[in-house]
C-alpha cells in the first residue's frame, strides 16, 4: 500500500477517534418532522368520554372574546372545560390510588421512552372483548428482542378508525349501562407480567381505557396506579409507529392533584 | 511503525468509517433525564391569568367522582375549566388573526426545534418596562453565533421567581387597567427581526405576554401571527437552560379551533 494512502488512512482513524471520544449521544436531540407521528387526537364537540360522564362533562370550547378593532386588529379568546378522562388522556396513579402520584407530580423522564406495539388489529376485528396476552408480549420478544426497561407498551387494536364513531367504539346497544361495553384492551395478567417482570412506564391503548369493555373490576387500572406506572388512553394512529425502535413524549397537561389530563403524545419513529 | 499498530489503526478506521456511514443522527432519540427541563407551570388556583379575565374563567379543578369501593378500591374523576390564555400557554396564531391557524392545526415539527435563550434579568430588574432590543439579539450571536432557522427565543427577565405572585408579575397599582401593568417583553422591532431575518418558529417569555405590560396594541403578537409563528407565555426555568445548544419541545392540548391552549413545554439541555 502506498504510504499516502496509509497516511490518508491514519488520518482518518484518528479523526474518527476524536469525533467519537467527544460525541454526546444524550445530548443530541435532532428528529426530522417525517419521523415523527402524531398520536392525540383534538378535542371538541366530538371528542370521545366514558358514557355515563353528563354531557356537560364533556369537552367544550366557548368564546370569551372576539373582536376586530377600529386599526383592523382582530383578536379573540376561549375558555375550555372537560373531564380529565376522555379523549386521548393520561391516567395519573392517583385516578386509581389514594396515595398515587397526582399528574404534575409524574417526573417528565417517567413520561417518555421507548415504545413497544403490539399489534392485535386481526383479534380484535374476530373478537370485540379481546383483551391482550402475556403469550402476545412473548411473541413481540420472539420478533423484536426484550421489552427494555421503562417502555411504554402499546396495543393496536385499529379501534382508531371508528373515531369518534361512540357506537363502534363502545359497541353499547341502546344504553350507557357499563355492562354493555365492548371494546379490547390489556388482560391484567399481561398488565402484572409487563409491570413486575418488564418494569414498564406505562401501556397504551387505543381504545377508551387500558381495562377492557366488559371489566367489571378494574384490575389493569390498579395494577397500574399501585406501581407508579401510567395509562395512555385513546390513542391514535399505533399504525404510523414502528413496531419495535420508536420512542413516545407524553406530556400532560399539569393540572395540580389531576387524577388525569389531557395528554399531547408525539412518537417518533427510528 | 510496527506493523501490528498498523493493522490495528486500519481496522479501527475502517470500523469507524463504517460506523459513519450507518449512523442514522435522525432517529437518534436518548436524553438523559439530568438533561431535561420542565419549563411549565402547573394549573390550579393559583395559576396567573391576564387580570381583566373574571374569577371563574380562571383554572378550576372540581371533583366529579372520588369513592372507595367496598372492595378497597378507590377512584377519582376530577373536570377541569379555564381560559386558554393563562399559566404557561401557546398562543396560535388564530389568536391574533382571523386567517391564523388554530392550535390543533400546527404541525408538531413547528412546535419543536432549538432554543435561543436571551438573558435580560439584570436589565429587566433595574426597569419593569424593559422590551428586548434588536441589539440584545446581535449581541447573543456575537457571543454564541447565528440564531438558526426555526428556533425559539426566549427571553429570560428573571420574572418566574415571582410566580405565582400576581401584584409583583403584572406590578398593577390596585387595579386591573391594562394601562396600570409593567412588566418585560419583546419590543416589536425585535420580533420582526427575528422573524423576518431569522426565520424563527416562535418566541417565548417568562412574562405574561410578548408584548410588555405597558403595550397599548399587541405588535409582536400581530407580527407572531400574521406570519405563522407562536408565542409561548409564563414560561418557567429558562436559567436552567443552556444559553446556545438546547432544544425545546411544545406540546400544547390540540383545541380544534383553540386559540390557544394550556403548554407542556420541557427543554433538552446540550
Amino acid at each position: 500500500m502506498a504510504d499516502a494512502v496509509k497516511a490518508v488512512l491514519l488520518f482518518w482513524a484518528l479523526r474518527l477517534c476524536i469525533q467519537a471520544a467527544f460525541a454526546n449521544p444524550v445530548s443530541r436531540f435532532s428528529v426530522s418532522s417525517d419521523k415523527l407521528v402524531d398520536l392525540s387526537h383534538t378535542f371538541d364537540r366530538t371528542t370521545v368520554y366514558w358514557p355515563t360522564l353528563a354531557d356537560n362533562e364533556t369537552f367544550r370550547l366557548t368564546t370569551i372574546e372576539d373582536e376586530t378593532q377600529s386599526d383592523g386588529v382582530s383578536y379573540r379568546i376561549k375558555f375550555y372545560e372537560a373531564a380529565e378522562h376522555g379523549g386521548t388522556h393520561l391516567d395519573a396513579p392517583s385516578h386509581f390510588s389514594k396515595i398515587g402520584l397526582s399528574v404534575e407530580k409524574i417526573p417528565l423522564d417517567k413520561l417518555m421512552g421507548p415504545a413497544v406495539i403490539i399489534d392485535v388489529r386481526e383479534k380484535a376485528a374476530r373478537n370485540l372483548d379481546y383483551q391482550v396476552t402475556v403469550q402476545d408480549a412473548y411473541d413481540w420478544e420472539k420478533k423484536y428482542g426484550r421489552i427494555p426497561n421503562g417502555a411504554f407498551v402499546f396495543m393496536n387494536s385499529g379501534w382508531d378508525a371508528f373515531w369518534p364513531d361512540k357506537k363502534k367504539i363502545f359497541n353499547f346497544d341502546n344504553s350507557t349501562g357499563v355492562e354493555t361495553y365492548h371494546f379490547p384492551a390489556f388482560h391484567p395478567n399481561t398488565t402484572a407480567f409487563l409491570v413486575f417482570q418488564r418494569y414498564i412506564s406505562g401501556l397504551g391503548v387505543d381504545t377508551p381505557s387500558t381495562d377492557y369493555g366488559q371489566a367489571a373490576v378494574f384490575k389493569t387500572h390498579e395494577i397500574l396506579a399501585n406501581n407508579s406506572a401510567v395509562g395512555f388512553e385513546n390513542v391514535k394512529n399505533l399504525g404510523k409507529l414502528a413496531s419495535v425502535g420508536a420512542h413516545v413524549i407524553a406530556i400532560p397537561i399539569k393540572i395540580t392533584d389531576g387524577t388525569g389530563a389531557p395528554l399531547g403524545l408525539i412518537g417518533i419513529n427510528p
